[in-house]
């Protein structure tokens, strides 16, 4: 099958990265006020944390969509979707890990995805409280910190003892379907694993400060410029687990990061049971 | 007994502290510089990592201390101890997480302490790379972002599925004993988890910021400042584990956060079986 992205000229995907960088500055813009005036947190009805902050990021990210691309799709975690049956579709995460952002806890990020015919062709990380952010857009590489970022296989003597693998929390694990083994099988081969909530983990694994991650049981949303940050950079993604709400949200789990180590981990995930 | 802190002083208290503050400042300038201009990696006996900056710290720190507390002890991570009989130990840790150091993950942290007759009166948690700095000292309280921290208990809605625990990898957990089943209880009881490496767990926990840590099979100076930074604020410290390793180093695993929690994870920990 062809890669629709082909489809698209230089020059327009191009044109849709630098409009995702301005987007991503607007959301900075807006978390760097909110961090230094305040803002309000609620419970959503599934538990979860919403902030003023959140709904204001997305309202405004929206709000510049729809002015410059009227036919754009777009899906956001706070609002409903609009013009879903458009090819271009706009990804919007405000706050990525809204328990750290409702703490302070630096971590948090904004993840932005444009993905087109259901490939991702622009994926920003935006990091306001860290002061970082990568982006990344097909055939245009994936940048951090100014740097073309390349991920090598680990040398060969970096056993699984010592690979820096980033898992979801157990949490995730059980949230909508019970893979709290394969989890367990994971925190075993890989003991030299850390947790961090949140797209702060993509950042990590796509600019190679971390081997790979196990994300599991997450939204479109979630994991929308994780593929192309990772791929860009040479890296392997995979989705491992795809499955439908009764609501009709779409649950996705992906492992990713350097090849050869997502290899290994497909392994242990597979060894450690078939697909509930 | 008596708490032998009790026999110091306010103002010697106090004029100790500004000067581990001092000590702070210094280790923030030498680390900044790292960053800036780099440094140089090796991997020990062990195979963990150092830095040229992890060395520049520590006798930077040794010898501001010998020059201005010349009968003090002096006990680190990278360089043999000084003054073992002393009843008033500087414990240094100039880089915990040089790990994440080397891969320019910010949540690495110099730990700084100062204990009296094996008990601490002041610690401080110096996280450069973030631009934040936790500090303590017996009676004072624990500052943080120039606020006073207080640990309040969690309200009794939020139950341990939603409680914020910071683990130790289970990599920890089967570095010198194999206590990986409690992990893995922790790690069910507790899916709301997260794994920071280093003292950035500490902090997150003196702070409020996250509820409590269980933090396995550790030296010292790698738990020197946490006690004294969670008590100051309100929490609980518990010591769950010590024992001594061949050579004679002591390793410790601990327990602490918000009180009513630290006493629900004693019981999780109990109840995974007994000590190895």
């Amino acid at each position: 099958m062809i890669d629709p992205r082909t489809e698209l000229a230089a020059d327009e995907i191009e044109h849709l990265y630098e409009a995702a960088i301005a987007l991503a500055d607007e959301a900075r813009e807006i978390i760097q006020g909110a961090l230094a005036a305040g803002f309000s947190v609620k419970h959503k009805p599934d538990g979860t944390l919403v902030t003023s902050t959140d709904i204001q990021v997305e309202e405004r990210l929206r709000a510049a969509i729809e002015e410059r691309f009227a036919c754009h799709g777009i899906i956001g975690e706070e609002l409903p979707a609009r013009h879903p049956d458009s090819a271009l579709q706009w990804i919007l995460d405000p706050i990525d890990g809204t328990e750290d952002f409702v703490h302070r806890v630096p971590t948090f990020g904004t993840i932005l995805a444009l993905h087109y015919k259901g490939e991702p062709i622009v994926g920003i990380l935006e990091h306001t409280a860290l002061g970082l952010r990568a982006s990344a857009a097909y055939g245009h590489g994936t940048y951090y910190r100014c740097q073309r970022s390349r991920l090598a296989d680990l040398p060969p003597e970096v056993g699984d003892d010592r690979a820096r693998v980033i898992l979801s929390a157990r949490g995730n694990f059980i949230r909508y379907r019970d893979e709290g083994a394969t989890f367990d099988a994971l925190a075993r081969t890989f003991p030299n694993h850390r947790i961090y909530r949140s797209c702060y983990g993509h950042t990590l694994v796509a600019t190679g400060a971390a081997d790979a991650m196990v994300d599991f049981h997450d939204s479109l949303w979630d994991l929308a410029a994780a593929r192309i940050a990772v791929e860009e950079a040479g890296g392997a993604y995979r989705t491992v687990r795809e499955f439908e709400l009764p609501g009709g949200q779409r649950i996705y789990s992906s492992v990713f990061g350097k090849p050869a180590l997502v290899e290994r981990i497909l392994a242990v995930i597979g060894a450690a049971g078939p697909q509930p």
